[in-house]
């Protein structure tokens, strides 16, 4: 699994880098986060889809592709109305709502969108609360700017539909009115989380299905 | 592991050729599905079986292999009768089964059966019902013709017999009452699926197995 | 994971061949399903111990290995009566219940002993009920001499002891009390399960415990 | 994943040598330890830390890296009253937790502090009790100087803060109170464990999160 070290050797080099303006490295970060999510089994079946940004362009996954062998070629480039520039392939049909949530959070650099087997059951079972309340767990402070376990991050459930421009509304409405949240469930479908970098998304991505899982094992145990 | 190396420029490969003509290619593709799914734990104890046809030939895997470590050389030539043409060793004893399957879905080029836990699982709590009704999934749309999660996939459970003439009768039967069906389960079984290609077969199983492991969690967690 | 590799290549070995003659090919077979039962989580905290037998002679791991980097040089060579031969260390402390299994089954040439979560789980369980009862599902085929799903496979669940001639006298009265059984639990202990060959252990072992994590998440769902 | 066969390499060479004296050789398995851990899911999104002591001298995680990437690079070297002496960044915020475990426990070698599912659940469950008690299971020999499965060991729960200086004295206590213990659980945080090597704290590691993956799914099955 070669993509690893690369994965590996690229993460240590953002490590020691305050800011990496280099957009093929960036493409090649959110790649390798793309096959590593693969592994884990939380973009099965081509399903998922992320996009980084700099400046006023993005790149995005292609539609259809799957997620577990991504590379650079896999990815579009677009601006910012969702135009594309540069490359090959339809990107992915939600490109819009990777739009809207770059619009409405100014400092994400990217974005990760998966499906996993806990974060479909979660929001199933809360989408009439319309929202998981995630409490009182460690966890919490892998999420930026939070310092404490004893703050409640309300992470919005939207009710799924194919209708993608009520959806974009939905959730640039959700966005505003939840101003804190660090990412967004669709329900049955999957968790929306962003980050100023790759790393820091992944970082949100991996707290948040940690604690999706727990909350939800506790949801199906009675516990909750 | 240098198997996934194989799969991994072997797909990508696939993604980028509309059709592949080389049966030798699909050997290698099934071959690298059926050792994928050994790594989840899909294929247990030499069970599961795979195939791929091409033209009036298919390619299927022979009897007690590990699937672990499954290469061309485990493959058997036959015709559409089920005669050998090619190969050491016995079919499977299932063979007969993806003859009736790729007779009564003439685009299937592919069929991939694996027993897993979750689908055992779920088969037989649903053999009663005789069905596995799944809905209300965004990852629906990763079988093939589905567009939207407002939709009802039904997988046929076929009670589980070693009467392989009665079983392929059934399971005829089923593929002609259910035409929109991406898989049938056999119960405390195991799953059949199939697709134009290993690619899509293998997204059919992955989307498949996700929902079962979905619904099985909240049938077991009294949700459903 | 260089010893994946090895496992692979002396498998394919095996598999071609009716018959291994060579010792120190076995020993090898051995720890490559000792490394592999470890990335599974099966022989944690150098939990487990592993066996094969030639002629008069068994090769056993020494005790307190780390069982995820076992090779050959953490085997003892001993004879039947248990008297060290060859090799390093101190024999497992369940040397005892080794000798014992291929006393009462004259064919097994190999034995694997593990230690998981489900089998935890569900020994602790039925430990009142004296065995654990499988039945119905076609993954009993994976059991040596099981052609139908049709049977029932009563593995034996014995309360755990640190005396081990008391345990040892009730492995050898349960082995002769259940005669088809293909293992043999101890109560939140593990199981023992065995094989002509290293290959058949393996595959009664995978069988069984996947066998254990459908019975055991029914058993905690409130399905069994 | 290279890093693999540098731990088995390193650990066999431990496992050869009853004392290691080498701090960089201690740095370096405490490190593959980290990446063990997060291949796992056991230190998500920059959690955990770890630590090792070598007499007066300490080498402990920067805080905020990612671990499944931790290199020696990544480890600071303090005294044991928390003053960095080498290495870039700022050590961990719970420093202060590993001293006070040095202290009271002045045979422990090496620490290891974990979030995971099951501890995060089990600790949260168990919080009102005041501890987890194991008991009845084989795996409990595991822990050093534990010989029989008829023994209770009890992980206390300590309610989980962000008050350092509150959380350091709680948990001294807890030490003091809890001689046998070999863990301590900080509610919905996770694990504290240690050892005299690397080797044995990852062994207590391995032993304590089975049991309580066994005893959490137990408690959400209403087993316990």
């Amino acid at each position: 699994m070669r993509w690893i070290g690369t994965l590996l050797s690229t993460m240590v080099r953002e490590t020691g880098v305050a800011e990496i303006d280099d957009l093929s490295l960036k493409a090649e970060l959110l790649c390798a986060t793309s096959r590593w999510c693969y592994t884990r089994g939380w973009v099965p079946a081509t399903s998922g889809n992320f996009s980084v940004r700099q400046g006023a362009r993005i790149l995005i996954t292609a539609s259809g592709l799957d997620k577990g062998v991504l590379t650079p070629a896999g990815l579009l480039g677009l601006d910012l109305e969702g135009n594309v520039l540069a490359g090959v392939g339809k990107p992915s049909a939600e490109t819009g709502l990777h739009l809207v949530i770059y619009k409405a959070r100014p400092k994400a650099g990217a974005i990760l969108h998966v499906h996993t087997v806990w974060n479909t059951l979660l929001s199933g079972i809360c989408e009439e609360a319309g929202g998981v309340e995630l409490s009182g767990f460690e966890l919490l402070k892998g999420l930026s700017g939070v310092s404490t376990h004893e703050y409640v991050e309300r992470v919005p459930v939207l009710r799924n539909t194919q209708d993608y421009g009520e959806l974009s509304a939905k959730l640039e409405e959700s966005l505003h009115e939840n101003l804190g949240a660090h990412g967004v469930l669709l329900s049955r479908h999957g968790l929306y989380t962003w980050g100023e970098s790759v790393g820091e998304a992944r970082r949100h991505l991996e707290a948040l299905e940690f604690l999706f899982e727990v909350q939800g094992r506790r949801a199906l145990g009675g516990k909750a």
